[in-house]
């Protein structure tokens, strides 16, 4: 689904938004129980490689896995921006970051002393599902605003447990102790970041050694209490970002170290709550997606993860930076396979809006496109093209198997940006590793990438700046 | 298994050589039904990254992939050397090739015009084997000498159909049209290989464009003709080594391009296989493993393949050169999951023995071990060390997590052989890309290696270089 902003569209806008919205509360009850119920599990910072059926040779992820393999595998999945806020932000919104000023190329992403947020008439997956009667949860990380205005509770979260940034802010480091420092050998007491339920900070600083473990707990819990209604659960993982703190039960567990016991915990999540959907006999109506919101932290060697053979990583407009390791499991509603089709985070609110009977206003732009015949039938993806933004500018365009580079940057920490004279062109299919620069061949797929570029810039239209407000 | 020659042993070898021998012929005919049926397939210069399900995004092999998922996905998996001659026959003896003298600084394989190849006292796994009455068969290429004393016929197979050595020789290349040019534009009759049956060239030049197909007709037939005997098979592909032949049902099919389309084709014949197997009632009584004899031949491009996270490849030893996608299937025989523990190929040999009662005399040095509970039970695999040789030298040693290279060379048309005035050193649990040098900070697990070495070196003994014979 992707609207374009026409003069025609405009007058219609209003009226169909009004039907739409009537339409959802005309729900029976009895339609209302067919509804499915629907899990997104996001983890934060993880590689293209960190999971085992994606690669990874030492972290050790059965639970995933067996997802993977009873469900579909996505291998040529994306999210909105290779960095937290602006990524969360298209997640939640369907639509790219600059869309709703939730990117900058000043402050990548939302501070603890910032003032903005996701505005407050951007629509939400939960938003939108609450329409359609559904109950709401969000466990974990937010990121797309602390103040009450921008919060979970503000943007149609029924619940919200968790904390609202990253793990790694709010630092009160002792003298002499440097972030990196403190990132390698970290202690709870050096992230003051608080723990909330709903509007309520309960814990600060949020002890982090047991927070996945309390994430997973809330999960269950919401999971029992809420069998009776359709639910979207929003689960966000604050880790694999640094600093990492495994409970006690998985620290030192893993072959990988650290970075991998952190991810095996969130593996041992992701099976309680498939337990939690089997006793409660859901697992026949639940769509479970696990994806992640941006690729690994580079910089940070062992205690960053592994894009796999994938060039790059977060912060950058390599695939590593952008595709992340993606599966969709609900037995009977997904078709088992693996899926090379083009997707993004983006595409979740209208699929989920479609599979939820949702009705989304028209009165603005969406870059995401309903998904659910892929996923249900293994169809052609309706997506043709990836933006991969940086910041407030788009530095590469893929369409089909080729993806042009107008503008370089591999990763945080590596040399760039670089302004391409003649850009870098790639045909992922073939070439994943993004190795063999293959420009010369083809100046007539750069210049069709080119117009794509145009032609998209110019929907764009100028919004106030969330991540400059301080 | 792994015997060092002392005095005392070298007392006790006769003895148990002529008792091995003859407890094998006393086997009974019920006896014999128990056994279990054996089938090796083996790729040809296939990436640690080719198969989907060790994280290849574009290349489908939905076989292999149900294969690791219901039977053993081995991570750690090694070859006994980074090219194809001496990988082979670590593979075919259980011993390091410098052993039988089947590696060379100078020559790195044999060749069309070698006089050399696999000396006829090496007992292979089929030799072996068919000392405990199993038929034995071998498809596809053979690469350990094709003179009539070293051909597969002379060592223990009962059955032989393929080509004698790498399908890129032989060349007869029109004026103009060079080596790399012939690879990425291949013709059947640029390369003169011949295809034999036993030790009857029954065409010549093989035609590649159905060869795999071919060996899968040969695979099938010889599983069904062989129902009532316990067998081993050994499938060699010819390819992904360039030049890349796809038949005409696969080529164009991949996502991958060409190199894609072979990988398929030979993803397509590995279900060809499992279902003749199902089909003549043997799936429940044979054990099928399937990796590969080198890692990706990396100056060919688009037209080599991928290490996936692995560092390297083909002709180097890093990991991307020797640690191969391995998968160990046999519904009630293998116990299924991610298998992290060492192995190598020259553990197939004691390990094959082992499942099928046979014995193996004394007389030699070993370099593998029996991993069978390892396959039976997910038990902590005897091996704990692996040596990387290049040529006649061992250029890294591994034991347990840690891994040093004394001299590096990452792959063909990389720069190098470097000797490394302090080895570089690497924890491949943590980080199987070796990336991160630990060298400073362990120096006395860099001395533990150099040790490990020199124990190693001392137990080899000079013997007559087989492919230095022209």
């Amino acid at each position: 689904m992707r609207i374009k902003p026409t003069s025609r569209n405009v007058l219609l806008w209003g009226v169909l938004l009004a039907i739409g919205f009537a339409c959802t509360n005309t729900t029976t009850q009895e339609e209302t129980k067919q509804k499915p119920n629907i899990i997104l599990i996001f983890a934060d910072d993880m590689g293209y490689g960190d999971v085992g059926v994606f690669g990874h040779p030492t972290i050790k992820t059965p639970n995933l896995d067996r997802l993977a393999y009873e469900g579909q595998k996505w291998t040529n999945f994306y999210v909105a921006a290779p960095v937290c806020t602006p990524s969360r932000a298209g997640l939640m919104t369907g639509r790219l970051p600059i869309r709703s000023g939730m990117c900058s190329d000043q402050h990548r992403v939302l501070f603890p002393d910032s003032k903005g947020g996701l505005p407050e008439n951007e629509i939400t997956i939960a938003s939108a599902l609450k329409k359609a009667d559904y109950s709401t949860a969000m466990i974990g990380k937010w990121h797309l605003g602390h103040l009450s205005s921008f919060d979970p509770n503000a943007h149609g979260f029924d619940y919200y447990f968790g904390i609202p940034y990253s793990n790694d802010m709010d630092q009160t480091l002792p003298e002499g102790v440097g972030y990196y420092e403190a990132c390698a050998n970290p202690k709870v007491s050096y992230f003051n970041v608080p723990l909330k339920r709903n509007r309520e900070t309960i814990e600060q600083p949020a002890d982090q050694n047991t927070i996945t473990k309390r994430y997973t707990e809330e999960a269950v819990n919401y999971i029992a209490a809420h069998k009776d209604q359709p639910f979207f659960l929003y689960m966000a993982h604050s880790m694999p970002h640094v600093p990492l703190f495994p409970s006690a039960e998985f620290k030192g567990k893993s072959l990988r170290g650290i970075y991998g016991d952190v991810i095996e915990e969130i593996d041992w999540s992701v099976g309680q709550v498939i337990d939690a959907l089997k006793e409660n006999g859901l697992d026949d109506n639940t769509l479970v997606v696990f994806t992640s919101d941006n690729g690994p932290w580079l910089i940070f060697n062992e205690n960053g993860g592994s894009a796999g053979l994938l060039r790059g990583g977060k912060g950058g407009t390599y695939e590593g930076g952008m595709r992340e390791p993606t599966v969709f499991w609900g037995p009977g509603m997904v078709a088992p396979g693996v899926v090379t089709e083009l997707g993004t985070t983006m595409d979740l609110l209208p699929t989920f809006c479609k599979l939820a009977g949702a009705e989304l206003p028209d009165d603005r732009v969406y870059d995401g496109y309903d998904i659910s015949s892929v996923i249900s039938e293994k169809g052609k993806s309706p997506r043709n093209e990836v933006f991969y933004y940086r910041g407030q500018q788009v530095y590469a365009v893929r369409k089909g198997a080729f993806k042009a580079h107008f503008i370089t940057q591999p990763a945080y920490g590596s040399e760039g940006p670089t302004t391409n004279e003649t850009p870098e062109l790639y045909n992922l299919n073939v070439d994943p590793s993004e190795k063999y620069n293959i420009a010369e061949q083809h100046p007539d797929v750069i210049e069709e990438l080119r117009e794509l570029m145009e032609e998209h810039n110019a929907t764009v239209v100028p919004v106030e700046n969330q991540l400059e407000k301080r």
